[in-house]
């Protein structure tokens, strides 16, 4: 049997996924937290059941250790060698990753020197990298990037009306994000309309505390709604989205913050938190506007409004979109998000049974019978889609 | 005879329009550039002539009383009496005034406190607001707010996602521009289409150096591109509209730029100018692209596409649109721009005459016959809605 393991590495944690291939069966599944702290956490659940640890983590490679030899133990490997790949998810690949890579020195390289795109992702990512290595030398390795899905993306949208050499010196450009999970619910899309992927319009809003939503056309991403950082776009929990840079520096001058108080304040006070002043969870936002809170309403108000800004925008830019796509916690879960983004869409022929709309975190056409737009529900899946990723490079390697 | 003039006043100049009023006619129309110089420079052009002048003017009190005296000099007036009203252009103001206003020492003081939101414009206006007042005593004195159109937009478009306390303390939320103008073209479109004003769901186009789109419901402005300050929303001749704040502190950190030159980098280096490196005016970006210049292809690419997300942003946000209209220097005049806008709109019913698009600055329906939206070329009157306003607000005094 021949497993391949798709790894999300943070500063302090490690999540995964293990699949049998090719029959892509999940096996085991868990997190590692707390790693380099006093007291780890660890849990996998598997086959049914779930095993729990509490202790500590020296470091990833501790912690990588830790979970090779308790796949054993549980019975979910017989031996480290069954692991034969490992795809690692990497938020930051720049313009330089237009797809995923095959992992070699240079690729390490590349990504440690790209670290200052994602200062808070890439170098923990890089540190899961290189401790599996060291565990599974032979196994086939895999960075699967964030971006590199945008990185192709026609230069009238990647490109800001900023002075040129910001992009030729700095590589001032949209990035975007959450490319595995647009790309991923884009070829479930695609199987759902029984059309091939090159022949469609797709606008894929993957909606979680982070949220972003693109454009796709003929497979490709088109356009997305995150910039340069996951800071623009759409509003999100806890983060802005679109703001005008010239107010920025006037709140800044205001109220004598730096520049960076005023980044982490758009990032992490802003957004649903920010305008209500309650709390970046949606459930919390539409408990409290059911209840009649006035600027819970208001945020629900403003994020909703801003998804079908994005929607029309792209809508235009493609001229017309064959489907749109609900994935991500929000996007899966909340039945009213998805009626309040879709109500009020008859100029584009989007409208969706409001009896099929109720449901969470499955597969599903959410569509009315008369809508000329498609309207699904995907559930994301980023691991499957890692170590699809794996497979193709394997074959594409082999050739 | 009764004449009303509206007046432009920047820190060094004056335009003018004279109107003979109920008529509408302009009698005469011109600028006093360079006041407050060495030498400064009049023109005056009424009834097929050209009048001008080229010395001093110590203050706008010295340029208005050589203006005033020149119109009784030309026969274009008899008395200083015969100037009844007098309409100020004011660019910022602020939530405060939802409507034009007739001057009194309040209004004067309010337009004092809302100087911060447009330093460079609202003190050189209250200058011209002041003279005006002394040689003019008996005047109906009004101010028109670029602003006041969009003081009433719903605050789910109004608002940004960004603590509210910044909105509560100072006055962080969009208050758009050329609201006159939006306001005009608006107007006149319903006459075009011999629909009540409030039946309809419009998208304005002012695109000029600077430029901004509106979408207006029920004759109201629902929603605008410009935000806090003029240089958000789509390109500009120098301006780079909407930019991820990140990227802003990012650039500000790689090249050591101070906040206030990032502000200025990206007011008057950026737009059509900082992508093409070439020239901020369309014509010439036009020409070049269409020599095969790749940097001025991209200019125009990136120019187009942000016109076109908000259309289709807009439409999203209203469930609609009855028409479009383009004004202002570009729209008015650039037949490829606008061709380039309204190609693949299929989607939303936009399409246009070829044919009908071949001119400029003329009142037109540039539809094709088969178009579910109507496409509309007006050109923009400005000073034609301060002296409208001034009529409207006399008679709702005299009630």
């Amino acid at each position: 049997m021949s497993k391949s393991i798709a790894v999300n590495a943070g500063s302090s944690t490690l999540k995964f996924k293990l699949f049998d291939m090719p029959s892509e069966n999940v096996v085991a599944e868990g997190t590692i937290e707390r790693i380099g702290e006093k007291m780890g956490h660890a849990k996998i659940k598997y086959d049914g059941h779930k095993h729990e640890d509490e202790k500590p983590f020296a470091d990833h490679g501790a912690a990588i250790k830790y979970l090779l030899d308790q796949l054993i133990a549980l019975g979910i490997v017989k031996s480290y060698d069954e692991i034969t790949a490992v795809g690692h998810r990497v938020v930051a690949g720049g313009e330089y990753f237009k797809d995923s890579a095959v992992i070699t020195d240079d690729v390490i390289k590349k990504i440690d020197s790209l670290a200052e795109y994602a200062p808070l992702h890439d170098p923990a990512e890089l540190l899961g990298i290189k401790a599996f290595k060291k565990a599974l030398p032979n196994a086939f390795a895999v960075a699967v990037f964030d971006t590199s899905f945008h990185a192709n993306m026609p230069k009238k949208n990647a490109l800001y009306s900023i002075p040129y050499e910001w992009y030729e010196k700095y590589g001032a450009r949209k990035y975007g994000a959450h490319g595995t999970s647009h790309r991923y619910v884009a070829a479930q899309a695609a199987k759902m309309l029984g059309k091939p992927l090159e022949d469609l319009k797709l606008i894929t809003m993957h909606i979680g505390a982070g949220a972003s939503i693109t454009a796709i056309k003929n497979g490709k991403s088109y356009d997305t709604s995150m910039g340069f950082t996951p800071l623009a776009g759409i509003t999100m929990a806890t983060r802005s989205g679109d703001v005008d840079p010239s107010l920025v520096a006037f709140v800044e001058e205001k109220t004598g913050m730096s520049s960076d108080e005023m980044i982490d304040t758009l990032n992490h006070k802003s957004g649903l938190l920010g305008i209500s002043e309650l709390s970046p969870d949606m459930r919390d936002i539409l408990d409290a506007a059911d209840k009649g809170n006035e600027r819970a309403q208001l945020a629900l108000d403003i994020y909703v409004n801003r998804i079908k800004r994005y929607l029309g925008a792209y809508i235009a830019e493609m001229d017309g979109v064959d489907a749109i796509v609900f994935t991500a916690g929000v996007g899966e879960n909340s039945i009213p998000v998805r009626k309040l983004i879709t109500d009020n869409m008859d100029c584009f022929g989007i409208k969706i049974d409001q009896e099929k709309n109720k449901c969470h975190g499955v597969q599903r056409d959410l569509s009315a019978p008369d809508a000329k737009v498609k309207t699904l529900l995907i559930p994301t899946n980023e691991e499957l889609m890692i170590v699809r990723d794996i497979e193709r490079l394997k074959k594409e390697q082999a050739n």
